[in-house]
């Protein structure tokens, strides 16, 4: 039987229960112990790039442009990986800042500083207002609501659609001068997998903000990161921004941490020029200079963008048949029951499952309860706080083929036994 | 004629000031290009340790005590290196918890969230302090300086004695409670040189503050760097507050920049496990994980205290000629001539030079004039204001030796220029 659970009798749905009940304590007695919980890349994805240990071998090895990378300074970083990351963005090398290992350190360190000193266009430190308000499209990236969250901005849900951010909703809102920035991933989102349409890009790039320091926190985490089919172009949004009048509006992010090694990338954050100088008078005293050495391995081992886009298409077809499975086994199991809806995303690192209303944080406890390591349910949503009680985050990149079959068996059978437990409650 | 210039007569300064003048002028003919502005070691330095590019070569060497260091994770660092740096320092492994390539990193992040969120016996965060001071024996670190100024704190200068702060008035000042901390290097201090007395040590360990949050910045950058004699073993200052009953008030500083590479070293901060759990809390918001591979690459190529120490030797070897020259110079030309004092370090990076008050600018003007950049006068100083004028940061390092000369030529002629233009003026 595979009809709609909507559309089956009582006595139908609770002979369902028992079949999947009884299908649920088979799993469970297994004892398995399996993680989609975060996206982090697999071991075989790791050992891709492994020359890139052994790049730098030779003092000489570590000279770029007459500069010696092992001492301290520039700290802007090094021409050669601005030049690198301009060409992956699409920007321009002196609109890139070189950073350590992770995005996600560039991206606090703009809030915070937002906060204790101000950005260029502040009229004083964050933390003298009265009140900041941020919007977040969600479901989203908890790491990203978690920092404006820990400064305690009040954030500001907004929905998303198959094209990104509800935009007129967007408009709406940064009319309110406490409205202080956004947060988006517009490759590939986290965790949906929407590519932002053209149309949404250009009217981000176009917002007419009442705050003069609206800050636009772009993440292009996924920048290069298809898994299904060939790279895809993206506007570069520093450029956009510069043509619809709002040139200083944004900071865009990106790094290796999916390209190379996730605990050894090089981050870059991209900004225009006025934002750059007025930024690194601040981080300054943060540090004298980010890891040039480890920045320079990233340019002699990645090259160009052509390189690097060959490398993407290894972790591709490491990454496809993992979102194959997981996109496979929701289509069978549970598209014909009506209990959920989720896109089908060609890059990024994310299926993301929107549930009947009521039915995530069940689903997750169940999963845990048979030995699957899940992203904590409401955690995609501001303050962690699904209204719906609905996204669930299913990360596949990590276990291999064979664990992710077994992982989404449990996850199938678990959120089919949380929709028949509602349904005969 | 080699007396006092204050012992000599009007006409002797004149005929004085015609000979180093011709030399100035000689020596400003010659449009020499030096620079001994920064505490960077040199080239021979970054040359030693060019067996660490290659120490991790395959994916097998990237795993330690079951991890694979390359993913994303292990927020605090990997144990190896907290059992590395526990060796060096005299402190627990689980007291360390390991940073990026650059200690002042992890020490403007701690007053960064002082100021945004409060330390761990905070009442509150510091931003929301009406006030907020904090000492700064002085001559210091002008990094150190430039942290507290750019948050607003209230820098007081505290005189450094041949022992250490002045413990009296650091003890009478820490009884205001809006004095929140204090800034040490405790050996080999930047840029005196001075280590520390046991006595001292104990008094700051001891200390009564009023504020239940003092936060003792404990910059321990030079704790295995001496470059004449051998290591001097320097007790562990957690332990001396926890004995003292101050056991969350101290966080100690420590990196490899000048043990192995300067921009691309592993950096340490030591504080309590009680301090560690709530910092952790904040850190994991600003990131993921620090770099892990580079950590390894360090237990791997430095293993231990000992391997550390005989390496610090090599370093010794290259260094103590940079200063012995610097001091030779010093003691030639201008001892006699009793306008200036200084220590003779036996560690660190720095000779600290105090001239005669109302020198200090015009000696680097003229400097800077004959092709010497020195570190900025005043820099040593909260606001990089020297109430005297007086001291001078010579770092002799990056130089080779032949450079080292000719600029300290440079240095000791305009010395005398500015001593003779002030006593004829």
């Amino acid at each position: 039987m595979n009809t709609a659970y909507a559309a089956r009798t009582a006595d139908e749905l609770k002979a369902e229960y028992t079949l999947v009940k009884t299908h649920f304590d088979d799993l469970k007695a297994k004892a398995l112990k399996l993680n989609m919980a975060r996206g982090k890349p697999g071991k075989e994805q790791l050992d891709l790039v492994s020359d890139i240990l052994t790049v730098l071998q030779t003092p000489e090895d570590c000279v770029v442009d007459g500069l010696d990378v092992r001492n301290y300074g520039e700290l802007s970083g090094i021409n050669a990986a601005k030049k690198l990351f301009a060409e992956l963005l699409g920007c321009k090398p002196e609109e890139c800042f070189i950073g350590g290992n992770a995005s996600l350190t560039l991206m606090y360190d703009t809030i915070a500083k937002a906060h204790t000193h101000g950005l260029l266009h502040s009229e004083k430190p964050w933390c003298k207002e009265e009140k900041v308000k941020f919007l977040c499209p969600a479901p989203g990236y908890d790491r990203h609501f978690k920092i404006t969250e820990s400064f305690g901005v009040e954030m500001i849900t907004i929905p998303m659609t198959p094209t990104g951010p509800d935009m007129d909703l967007v408009e709406d809102l940064v009319k309110d001068p406490t409205v202080k920035g956004m947060w988006c991933v517009p490759k590939y989102s986290n965790p949906d997998g929407i590519v932002y349409s053209d149309e949404t890009i250009r009217r981000i790039a176009g917002l007419k903000a009442a705050a003069p320091d609206f800050l636009l926190m772009w993440d292009n985490a996924y920048c290069i990161h298809e898994f299904d089919g060939d790279f895809q172009p993206f506007d570069d949004i520093l450029t956009l921004c510069r043509e619809a009048g709002n040139p200083d509006m944004v900071f865009e992010f990106a790094s290796t941490s999916k390209v190379t090694l996730p605990g050894a990338g090089v981050s870059v954050m991209a900004t225009s020029v006025d934002n750059q100088k007025y930024m690194e008078k601040l981080l300054t005293i943060q540090t004298i200079s980010y890891d040039k050495v480890n920045a320079l391995r990233h340019v002699k081992y990645l090259k160009d963008k052509e390189n690097t886009l060959a490398l993407m298409k290894k972790h591709a077809a490491i990454l496809k048949p993992k979102f194959q499975c997981v996109l496979d086994w929701l289509g069978k199991e549970i598209e014909p029951l009506e209990i959920a809806s989720w896109q089908k995303p060609k890059g990024g690192y994310f299926v993301s499952v929107n549930t009947a209303p009521g039915l995530a944080k069940r689903t997750l406890a169940l999963c845990k309860e048979a030995g699957v390591v899940m992203t904590g349910a409401g955690a995609t949503f501001p303050y962690g706080k699904d209204p719906q009680d609905s996204n669930i985050r299913i990360a596949p990149s990590l276990p291999p083929v064979a664990e992710l079959e077994a992982a989404m068996d449990v996850f199938c059978t678990c959120l089919k036994l949380a929709a028949l437990e509602q349904k005969l409650a």
